[in-house]
């Protein structure tokens, strides 16, 4: 379900299909997510959230892995059920063995916690680590 | 500045004292930040902040730098500013790159993007990402 | 369901009718959503809660449909999942069009992505935007 | 500072003077704070956010004092370093002490930490903690 | 359910049965929540996040009842559904009334509020709530 | 200030250029906000943001104005100060009157408290409500 439904690909315009095409093979799958499937009701949105996607989720100085790793923990520390789900299903994809899951979060819940501590103590930034530039 | 003021080590406790020694010995710095400073006030928690964020930000399967990188990912995300100027130091000081910077930096900004566009739809989790265990 | 369960109108006290009734005939319906049948638990709270509601989102020099969107945006940007469907609902009926609602989640989405952005940089309030007054 | 700047008790309307008056009778100050001074610019929301915490915030089934505690919580929580120092000001006047505070905290640190290692879990809820009302 | 689903205390080892056993004889229960059976796949933060529980949430200058407030609180702040449940659950079973369950929830709507208020218009601290510590 | 100092036009690549040009033309400004100064330090970025930026925020089936209520509203919501005196001085570029902020600011207020007075009572979705998409 979703509020405005699901563009399947049999009944998507031909731009919504050019991007689900892309992510497809891009993804090495044969179907897409229902994300995408929501995205789709307005196709200038679609196509330029997939291709930032596609761009900064590609592999770089940080690898592939690393990025999944990271964007779970954003959406973990958001409570952002659906892209825990998804983006924890990818990361698995690209190797991430369930160590590395459980210190992700470990991490994760450990600054959840230390960023109120400081916040709380109303801690002033140490001379040595403000930004100079 | 902090709400209760630091306790500098001239002033500590012999029980504050042994884990400031513990942070400048594991870090290999001759002065403990402010944020334990202000966690001071209270040995107890001190001792287990101090313990925690040893053990859970220490080498593992996912490595010392990759662990700061998530805590900088998520203090970001939190806009906590002390924590993000303390842990962006010490990610460079782990070897961080500008360019791992800005690469981590943008995938936090689409996870939180995107999990604005996933709740907005309310979109349902797709059947094969539900956790099954 | 709800913690406390629900309060429903034939079981509810003479206050609790009185804002349930007012409720029903401010807003053209017959009868009242889940939520207000929650806040009445505590009847005092109930009537605080709908006449702040009440005021703060009648038309004014804002239009009723705009002063929904803003809440819309603010309920994605927290996740709250009632609230999304509930204000969706409410926006729809008082006009809101499907291009329209796609145009506010892609600024909220672009909101949430470019506020990291800045926090993660650090980025110092250029001088002509200090407030002043 | 402030976006729209501070209205001044001398050069307040006599709506406005009103609530300054009331706020003052009834924490027993002889000045109202900044965010007083920022919300007075909307006379009708000056009266509605001060009626709203006078009730909200007086001794009732749960003490002020623990009232106050748990407004910081929160603040801390959404790190909002005004009200975190405006709220911690009025707590230490209700008698906190700095034990409490700290109790407070590492409550506050916990329980952002624990939420975010069910988040990522995504743990189901207990058929005994389900709400049944 | 859960992303690597429960350790049920039959299939479980003796250092997280050893875990198990403190949980259930601290909390005077004959078996653990389903968070701790999802934590318990990493040993070593089971017994860390359970020891840092029963440590900081355990009877103190604030008591058990109050400590289970803010945490409640502040699951309600974060919207963690699975949170809420489970610490109201508990709160009540330490005493908590439904009337002090409003006023809590009721200051919690408040200070969220309140802080976006401040937020919104930027307001300075005012000199006398300044940390000086 | 900012993490890694801001790229001044005098110093920029001419890809850089290209794009603070290009911000420049269309805000009908001589310079461009420290935002994009710190963004240029990895024009890939610089580009993607500033592109989604320009398409996302200008005039569509929302007016350009409610959109900035709309950004204004969400980094309120998530307290960042930078963007909160960026956008509400774009805002009021574009014609936001006193009465308009206030307004929008009040309706942040009663959407972030209503949030969590429906997580408080875990709230059930109204049937109505329900996406049926």
């Amino acid at each position: 379900m979703s509020t405005y439904g699901f563009i399947e690909y049999e009944k998507a315009s031909p731009e919504v299909r050019a991007v689900y095409d892309d992510i497809m093979a891009t993804r090495k799958v044969d179907k897409v997510n229902n994300f995408w499937k929501a995205m789709a009701h307005d196709p200038v949105r679609l196509k330029r959230t997939w291709e930032d996607t596609k761009q900064i989720m590609s592999e770089g100085s940080l690898s592939a892995l690393v990025k999944e790793l990271i964007y779970v923990a954003v959406s973990v520390s958001n409570q952002c059920n659906y892209c825990i789900a998804a983006h924890t299903a990818s990361a698995r994809k690209k190797g991430m063995t369930e160590e590395q899951f459980n210190e992700m979060l470990a991490v994760v819940g450990l600054a959840n916690e230390n960023n109120r501590l400081v916040a709380g103590h109303q801690v002033e930034i140490d001379e040595q680590f403000k930004a100079v530039g």
